[in-house]
């Protein structure tokens, strides 16, 4: 046994609450290198009448590692507990005082999780759960009131450059609205609406007002009254990292100098307040002069833009909040803005951007998920050849374990965004494999989000090639890209096992880039099928009943002597499901 | 390179702010495996002009692993890293991404530490790097006023009971206050104070007042006065878990059951309110029914603890809080008590009792420091001839890599307490022993307390045993025992090596007992050697200066041919220094 390789603490992912009578606790251990693990449990307090010895199961495995799960219910909300090993003859014990062969002498030394308290337990909303998530960049999706736009506002359609105007707005939202429903979306994620000089607007001047070239405050209830009435969600941008250099504290700042009475809402470095040798004399988001970053600290600007926050959900009824640049914020800040944004809405959901390792901000107090980058980075590569289904199936496991279920249950999963390439330009213009990574995408685990577009063929390079115009004239949409797309939504929305069900790699294999997995829950057994290679391939699996039809045609599939053999095309798909019960 | 030994997470005590300017990053190996290992660090907006490769330090192992540290000063405050390590030919590279072969492609897929917010920042009060405390559980340490004695007292020295009382009080401990600063400590732990009918008082009943048994508010208020007049820091036990059955509130429910406008100050299971087979059918500290389980979570509850908190330190100068069962109250208690406690007294001391992992709680927002019963363990084992040298310094290097810096720097270490055997009964009356624990206790890094009595030979078994009342008469107290605390504790005093300089064993061999190890900073140089054997034993080390002194007696000690060697009686010690500039 790889002594080495084990790993708990007795925290973070490695230990919580799921709900306030259960608790979660992991395991890892060299890959293929034990045959059982269980969690030696009980309460500290009564140890022998409590004690039970539970065997874990292997939950996910990365390329070094596999990981052991179980769900523990204390009997009094405390549990004490240590591991118990086994290879072939060998036993080992992990436990808080280290890691041997010798077994505990319990209740010393074992590792705690001393008590359940709800106010602890990491509670993310339920909806998001259920959610298709559709990502709009007002300026760019539908300019529905000509008489708003900035001037000057170029013909839509036109190169989108890093300052220029196509006049898109909220009406344009509201008029397309059905359109939406049609595809099947049930929640929308705007990027930022409020006031600001930009057209990505992520440089705010006016927190409490919607942009006038987008509309009013007035439209923005309206609009959102509306999604409500349709069952559609609605989530906004929080650009609380910085401000635009336009924003009337800061310009207070850069008239008064030392004098002015909002220095402290910045973090000012050296007066004169200014750009020296294009690094600003103050801290602003990444080098960005006219991006100057708030202090968070100062209790006036927490209770200024947490202010904010609540303001828009009780003002529009909002459903929650992605936050923007969210690492470079303080904790205290954001500990505060969840219990804010949760007293006025329980039910409101909260995102982070950050691209990498976000445990930090996963564990109850802070954020319900975050961007997915990763998943996108993981998924691309491996649907463009960069990884066999060995490695897909490992970085998907370590992605996994990076956090505990709940955040697993909402991740905010996407495969582009405003500040990435346009999916069907990451896989080369290439439909099938872009309709892998959609298929994938809508059959995984998580909340997915598409971006305004995609669903019709719109490609583009990173910023600001992949902020184009939304193509409405159908002559000009990929059509059965679209149906494609609605296909995918509805079959996910149809299937809770799609949404919830458990998700295991049935094919992953070294120098092998196709893929079967399944997912199902107590009503529904999916197997989904992907030859990710250029020829035609046929790939087979045991199946020890005969009751498979296709998802998709209705289609009856039938194993040949308890073996599944789907045919499938370059770069094909398929996807199977039996009913249980 | 054993890659399944590798680890690093961009958090918790693997990457921290030590102070606004700085961030430190530790990177676990498999022990003995690799040569270099460097942190590979720069801002991820301006990489390549900020880009430093940094070789780290390896600042402690233990048996299966090496701990590399960095200090890393960002010139922005925001630093993303990754590490290379080195081991003969081959090169591995650790980040966010996972680990391999190819160097990263900064600034993507690296670890981050995306911003030092000082507001985050974990700052620990300065004083207790330089105290040492004295734990006095008042009711055992002297009777200063027969007048408030409960009834019945039985005469001072009986045998200690669970239920029985000698009389101890305030006025005890201000009469004997000369006597500890003779001793030379500069800090008290104060067993619970407050009204309650046990001995220990761990089941308050009213949080407000001074058990009138022990004295009132006013005579609180002038002790701690004059602690403070004499250098004195004062601590007190914050029973915040549970209660006494007899608090009002309690008595409430049990009055009025549902009625009871208490019912959510604790946590009812059932009614009625009482004790079913043994289980009582509301939440409790273990299963004692006169000791109910305070919600922490009401918010009426929060007030009224977090109230009492700072009532005590502002009526009386409080310098810390000692949480008792700190770790069965919710995290949102604990983190709305550091703000109510530093905002009230920015040095004050917070140590919760946790007795396994405790970094939960010492993550900068919640508690400063824990009662480091481990470190009692580690030690106790060891000079009770448990393990060789060389698995306790294993043992310690793992217990410095439990925590970041700053705890260390004040973690509680004793060697028992009023829930532990006394130490002369730990090392079975064996008072070269003893002194071999003091002598290490007070040579290594954390705040060091001593249990009353323990200095002048006061013997005891676990509670009630270990409870016994202080012994003033000279004749029987072991006057060459106190001494030698007295000298230890000058010691300790008069060099910062002892208190903050680095600390390493230079000899602790398998097979082997006995050690060797230093303390230095830039003024001094000690070294400590110890025979934890029963004969008499000659430690060698090379030493390649020859200004070495006994640094208890004065006398020179010189190496011979680069050569020290120490002959040291059965459980002898002798501790060198060397003044450096």
């Amino acid at each position: 046994m790889l002594l080495e390789a084990l790993y708990h603490v007795p925290r973070d992912k490695w230990a919580y609450a799921y709900n306030p009578t259960t608790i979660h606790l992991r395991v890892r251990t060299k890959r293929d290198d034990i045959e059982q693990v269980f969690a030696m449990t009980g309460d500290k307090y009564d140890w022998q009448r409590t004690y039970q010895e539970l065997a874990m199961e292997k939950a996910a495995h990365d390329a070094m590692f596999d990981y052991w799960e179980i769900a523990v219910k204390p009997k009094y909300k405390r549990l004490s507990y240590a591991f118990k090993l086994v290879a072939g003859s060998e036993t080992v014990y992990m436990q808080d005082s280290g890691i041997g062969h010798e077994p505990p002498t319990p209740p010393g030394e074992l590792y705690e999780f001393p008590y359940i308290h709800e106010i602890d337990v990491f509670k993310v909303p339920e909806w998001a759960k259920e959610a298709v998530f559709y990502q709009i960049m007002p300026e760019r999706f539908a300019n529905g009131d000509p008489s708003n736009d900035p001037k000057p506002t170029e013909p839509w359609g036109g190169t989108p450059k890093i300052d220029n105007f196509f006049g898109g707005d909220l009406q344009g939202v509201l008029d397309h609205l059905d359109d939406l429903v049609d595809l099947g979306i049930n929640a929308i994620y705007f990027t930022p609406l409020f006031t600001s000089p930009s057209n990505h607007k992520y440089d705010t001047v006016d927190y409490k007002n919607v942009d006038p070239h987008f509309g009013d405050n007035a439209l923005l209830k309206r609009l959102v009254a509306a999604c409500h009435d349709k069952g559609i969600r609605v989530v906004l941008d929080a650009v609380f990292n910085h401000c635009s250099e336009q924003f009337p504290p800061f310009q207070d700042v850069l008239k008064h100098g030392q004098d002015s009475k909002y220095i402290d809402w910045f973090h000012i470095n050296e007066f004169p307040v200014s750009i020296k040798n294009g690094i600003p004399t103050y801290d602003t988001f990444g080098f960005f002069g006219n991006m100057p970053k708030f202090n968070t600290a100062n209790p006036e600007v927490k209770e200024y833009l947490l202010g904010v926050a609540e303001y828009w959900i009780k003002e529009i009824n909002l459903d929650g909040w992605r936050l923007d640049v969210a690492n470079e914020i303080d904790h205290h800040f954001w500990r505060d803005f969840r219990k804010v944004v949760k007293a006025a809405n329980p039910d409101a959901y909260i995102i982070g951007e950050v691209w990498s390792d976000s445990l930090n901000w996963l564990l109850g107090d802070q954020f319900d998920s975050v961007m997915n980058y990763p998943f996108a980075d993981k998924v691309l590569t491996f649907f463009n050849g960069g990884m066999d289904g060995y490695s897909f199936s490992n970085e998907m496991g370590s992605l996994i374990m990076r956090y505990p279920q709940q955040t697993n249950e909402v991740i905010f999963n996407m495969l582009c965004s405003h500040d990435t390439p346009r999916l069907l330009t990451s896989v080369g213009h290439d439909k099938r494999k872009l309709k892998l990574c959609v298929v994938f995408l809508f059959t995984y685990m998580g909340t997915p989000c598409i971006f305004y577009g995609d669903e019709v063929g719109i490609s583009g390079n990173g910023d600001p090639d992949c902020r184009k115009c939304m193509v409405w004239d159908p002559h000009k949409q990929d059509r059965e890209l679209y149906d494609f797309y609605k296909l995918m939504i509805a079959l996910r929305k149809k299937h809770a096992a799609l949404r919830q069900g458990r998700f295991r790699f049935l094919h992953a294999d070294i120098h092998d880039p196709c893929i079967i997995y399944e997912r199902l829950d107590d009503k529904v057994h999916f197997t989904i099928w992907m030859n990710n290679t250029g020829k035609k391939r046929t790939l087979s699996h045991p199946m020890d009943t005969n009751d498979w039809y296709d998802a998709l045609t209705g289609e009856r599939v039938m194993p040949d002597k308890g073996i599944m053999n789907i045919s499938l095309d370059p770069f094909g798909y398929r996807i199977l499901c039996r009913m249980l019960n």
